[in-house]
């Protein structure tokens, strides 16, 4: 099928957070990206613009299939290196406010703007088993193209919810039956390799990167123990570090 | 000081390995990066080219200092946002083959080939207060501009050491009494987290990201458990999971 005039107009507002608002659709590129997409939400995909490249490396595609030139293509792709696919897809909706979450703890992040950090945070969630990923307004958008091609579409696995502010957040999941928030601090805190039931009905929070996390009354402050004594971790590292601490006590601490 | 033209053609050839190579120089960018470069290895530096707003940023900066103006300065920059400050420096000599390393464990790469990747682990590994990276030919260039910009720098507070081969480095560890080599591996081999005595004049060795490590004969395999049973982590990721378990087992078991 040809790309429509109407189809390549709406792809090329997605770029833009606004464009995503305006139209509800977000834009999914790269092989592994919508792979993801195609299996966990094929009933959002509008439409797939793919060379014949793409066609050859990919899956099976849902929806609509328009065909064009790799220098078509090129036109469109956010990459130099592309591989020749790319999908439109509704951004999924947020579970309904009323739907408990199954997981043991809930992972939060705190104003976290980069998309590359966000999105290799997905990719490390998915790999631990985890599917809740809760965020605070000011964090990039889980939507916009860097963010998706970072996860490899990561996202469109885990269940996003997003709050105004951190004390909204933490309300929501205490509600759910998650009343504890841990916040992790670079300078300060409890040792996470040894503070006790850290991720046990807990909602530990990842903040910025430049400003770390956010205040909150009550909250727990935990820490990575860092005997280099170097400038703290970036936030993907941090998220890694805690994720697979709660692997490693899930999988060894019985 | 001006920035003479010979300086200028020098600094125009080091976004290249062989311009690097030619002039044994390497190009370090930003203020965290120059300021790591100036603290930890000041005798390398040549010259700085600096705005008037990345003088104001940076502390006291050793060698010659060229002053540009903002649109000036933009010509060099490899990145959007500059942070008016860029140094060239001589690329550090390995350690002398003779120095045996004063790590408990070795930590090495295996066909690195992503900068971004190379220097979160130069990040990471710095944090953990070791200094021992080893690689095998065929990884990125350490000293190149993204790698350097990657790692904040971070390599110039590292001992790198290279060898051709995954053979040849084990060799030169073993001869330094570290026999035991680890091989990382996404998919199979023994639990990270409860492994015995895997830090323990061991060399540690993280793969490729495409390709994952590569063979040797009589080597350990390990890996990191991974419940959501997605495809691996990247290798920045995994060196993080692995040099935390390091740092965790250090502070706790005792």
């Amino acid at each position: 099928m040809e790309l429509s005039r109407k189809n390549e107009a709406l792809l090329r507002t997605l770029r833009t957070r606004h464009g995503r608002r305006k139209s509800g659709c977000c834009l999914c590129e790269g092989v592994r990206a919508t792979g993801e997409l195609y299996l966990r939400r094929p009933e959002l995909v509008r439409f797939t613009v793919v060379t014949g490249r793409g066609l050859a490396a990919a899956g099976e595609i849902p929806g609509e299939i328009c065909r064009v030139s790799e220098e078509r293509f090129a036109e469109f792709a956010a990459t130099v290196n592309t591989q020749g696919i790319l999908a439109v897809a509704e951004i999924p909706p947020e579970p309904d406010p009323e739907e408990a979450p199954g997981a043991p703890f809930l992972f939060a992040l705190d104003r976290l703007g980069d998309p590359g950090n966000f999105g290799t945070i997905c990719r490390t969630l998915r790999s631990t088993g985890l599917d809740e990923l809760w965020y605070t307004k000011g964090s990039i958008d889980p939507y916009g193209d860097k963010a998706i091609r970072a996860a490899l579409g990561a996202q469109f696995a885990l269940k996003l919810r997003s709050f105004d502010t951190l004390d909204r957040l933490a309300a929501a999941a205490a509600r759910f039956g998650y009343p504890e928030v841990c916040l992790t601090d670079p300078h300060r805190g409890e040792n996470c390799f040894t503070a006790p039931a850290l991720f046990d009905r807990t909602v530990l929070v990842i903040g910025a990167e430049a400003n770390g996390v956010g205040e909150l009354a009550g909250a727990r402050r935990v820490t990575i123990p860092m005997p280099g004594n170097y400038e703290s971790l970036n936030a993907a590292q941090a998220a890694t570090v805690f994720l697979f601490e709660y692997v490693r006590r899930a999988t060894t601490c019985r």
